[in-house]
């Protein structure tokens, strides 16, 4: 049966949807192959469908190009086959930049030319939880400064992480302990008791997981997607490399379209002691060969770096352990050629483990380290608090200061040159502050713990440019008076947590016209 | 001629100084030699003197056991040849502890057993200043925390350094500029204008610098003595082999006998650049060779670390330039199996460069996270003020809020074990904090910028600790009422700066007696 969809409207970077039914027979997770061509122009892009559950399949496509598509499906069930149909792109709404990518080598924007700066935060476990703590989550989200998000597609099983979720992605054969057993998290072993059916996917699941995907979306904030990680009770963390696979090729099926995604290929790849390094470079390569839209691709280590000059690595998704220094960034960036984003370099609160223990201070001290050495940096909060409801995992409220302060310098880097922030030598002689800017244009130095009175700058000779001193921490700016030239000494605060701003004066030409 | 001067009392660790007179023809600074040996009993220890002008030579000795000394001149002066003697060794006053050598491959002490715990600063020119900013200097020193002090024989050419001081090394043939120029400084050349005698010694210059190293000995301070350093316009810097030899054993003769002298083999030998590392190898040799007491030696870097596993190095004397880092020193200590006293990690200040404007606090946290890792740190400071009296190289007073909390420091350090504090794993599980102590015995961990609100302990099975929170920054101890045995969660302030020591309680034998 072959049928002709009539033609739909979908903005550009939005998600055009084709929803077929068919027979359910059989297991069509494994007996069904669909796809679907679309064609614009002479250009033709081809995507992977996937089958929903009850008899629906659905293939999911977003348009880059205003105008008209064509499209065409291929299956090995003769009623998914051959069905054609177009669909017209219209022009993105106003808050609908598209998908985000690498522009500048060490930087991002959206597809529209937009710069993005991340101001990332974690909540790992976000959508695991109850409705009532998901919902709250979105509004707090709603007024928070970030605009990306780290979560996990699987559970996660870790201190202050005991409860079961809802759904899985699976369906469970047999339920098991809920206890939290250390030892066995750390050597890679499931408990006891849990089994599901791998053959199969929860449709319950993903489709919960894209309403969260889309209510993000909706935010204007990107989903920082950890497809494998290694905090499990459940098996998911131990499965062959078939399901693996399988599931890969599942979710980016599912949540390809949706212009939000980013690939985070693991958490703490390292720490999954059954995956070896074959297993990963097969994991990106099954993500860059199957994702049209080419989302965003990282992996986020614990110890150990995984080889980030790999072709399918877009960026560097950094965890700061052990003597590793956020200040490393540029010599990160200098070694990779690629942008950094340092997902973790400890949390605000007050848990006793080492990772998240920060003081707001400290938390917001980082991120402009960061950004001073040409990066970026994420957020993440662990308050003891009521009902294990910590941020970092479950979402909630945010109980800590930093956001406030971040949200100063998230206005600050977006006022920043659009080809962003690059690290700049040789500004104060003598002396190492990380500088970051744009040469003859504007420069950026974040003291830190320093607290200099009075600082040598030594400028690029017949230019002119305009002083500020921005308190990271009272989240003040206050402009210099005098016009800075050449080589100067400017006067300071003499306090900690300065950054001094320097943007050249557009001299007018002589007989320009206005 | 022959002369037997009567038995001299001296204190062990003291100083005897056998002065003689001779001829001053010629140039007795190159043309007589002149030593003498001691003996007590079988023991020789054969020492160097010295000309100190006006027909005046001087060997200097510190007896190092109580008893009777025999000593006999060798001299290519006939009349300084075949001199003998005795001197008495009676036991040392209370405050005399003898030099400070290595103990227990990390740590130090002094001859007599007393552990020595260095909690140093910085005053690399207050030699070369007026007598009454020196005296001032001494009377800061005496209400101030610290038991080190780096300082240089040669005087400095830098920035805050520019005037000129009363009275060189060498006799001067002609002056020069005073001007400071950073260029030539860069380059390792001497400002035109100067001209020395390097074949002969200035004896006022060393009878000054004598006298200060013995003010510093009353005061129970070590002089950490830089022999070489680069900042320099008179030529010190760049004075030919023979000549740097000869200075070298100059010194030696005329202060090994000062049991506070630690000899540096320069402050940022890798700024020096007319030296080779043979040169610096070729030196310390010669200090090893030619101090008969062996005091400590170490060589201070810039950028690039001297090869600190060679035999002579007794201890590092570390500047963390660029990225690297306090926390290092655990590391250090393990790569060099020597102990490790990071001299320059910045100091509290508010001048422009990046090495002069820490913060208090954050020179405090420093001088933790080298304790809790098992090592040293230094102090300087350097805020801007009138006449360019900076404590770090001039002396004077002391205008930083530091110092009341190094010595809030000082007495936590010396109530800890008398074997040293050594890092120790696996206190913490799951945490990566820095913690040190003597096992079974007592335990510290500094939490820096994290602010646990709680802490997981894990301590020998079978002992009892009592725990104490040390607010590094307000000063306070408070008890933790409860005993620790075994795995224990502890509960902690939730604020920065704050360590945690517990110390084993030290169970009675059921039967025995008080």
């Amino acid at each position: 049966m072959t049928l002709t969809k009539s033609t739909a409207e979908v903005e550009q970077w939005g998600i055009f949807e084709l929803e077929l039914h068919g027979s359910s027979e059989g297991n069509p997770y494994l007996d069904v192959e669909l796809t679907a061509q679309f064609a614009y122009n002479h250009r033709v892009i081809e995507v992977d469908g996937f089958y929903d559950g009850d008899g629906v399949y659905r293939i999911r496509f977003m348009p880059d190009t205003p105008g008209t598509w064509r499209y065409r499906t291929q299956s090995t069930l003769g009623s998914l086959n051959g069905i054609e149909g177009t669909l017209t792109c219209i022009p993105p709404a106003p808050d609908n930049h598209g998908p985000v990518a690498v522009s500048n080598t060490y930087h991002f924007s959206y597809a529209d030319g937009t710069p993005y700066r991340p101001v990332g935060t974690t909540c790992y476990a976000w959508t695991h939880q109850s409705n009532e703590l998901e919902k709250q989550t979105l509004a707090t989200l709603s007024g928070a400064p970030f605009n990306k998000l780290r979560m996990c597609v699987f559970p996660k099983h870790f201190i202050f992480n005991e409860n079961e979720p809802e759904l899985y992605p699976f369906p469970c054969l047999s339920r098991g302990s809920s206890t939290l057993d250390m030892g066995k998290l750390v050597r890679g072993e499931a408990s006891r008791g849990w089994s599901f059916d791998f053959d199969q996917f929860n449709p319950a699941f993903f489709q919960h997981l894209e309403q969260r995907v889309a209510d993000l979306m909706a935010l204007g904030i990107e989903a920082d997607l950890i497809l494998f990680h290694p905090y499990d009770r459940w098996g998911f963390a131990t499965m062959d490399a078939q399901t693996d696979d399988r599931y890969l090729r599942y979710v980016i099926a599912r949540l390809g379209a949706y212009r939000n995604v980013w690939w985070s290929l693991a958490n703490e790849f390292d720490m999954m002691r059954r995956k070896t390094m074959a297993d990963w470079d097969r994991f990106f390569r099954i993500v860059q060969e199957h994702d049209p839209y080419q989302h965003l691709r990282s992996i986020h280590n614990c110890f150990v770096f995984y080889d980030h000059t790999k072709p399918w690595v877009t960026h560097l998704s950094v965890q700061t352990t052990g003597l590793m220094d956020v200040r490393q960034t540029r010599i990160w960036r200098e070694q990779f050629r690629k942008p950094v984003i340092i997902d973790e370099c400890g949390y605000e609160g007050n848990i006793a483990p080492h990772w998240g223990n920060l003081s707001a201070q400290e938390m917001v001290h980082r991120f402009w380290v960061g950004i001073a050495n040409g990066g970026y940096v994420s957020h993440g909060e662990t308050y003891l608090a009521p009902k294990d409801i910590l941020w970092w995992a479950k979402g909630g409220i945010l109980h800590g200061k930093s956001p406030s302060h971040l949200a100063f310098l998230r206005d600050i880097l977006e006022d920043s040159p659009a080809t962003g922030l690059d690290p700049v030598d040789g500004l104060h002689p003598w002396s190492e502050f990380a500088s970051a800017g744009k040469p003859h244009h504007s420069y950026l130095t974040y003291f830190g713990q320093h607290q200099p009175a009075q600082i040598v700058v030594h400028l690029p000779e017949g230019e002119r440019y305009r002083g500020e001193v921005i308190d990271t921490w009272n989240m003040t700016v206050t402009p210099l008076e005098e016009v800075i030239e050449c080589s100067a000494v400017l006067p300071l605060p003499g306090i900690p947590h300065q950054t001094l701003l320097m943007r050249r004066i557009q001299e007018e030409l002589p007989n320009a016209s206005k």
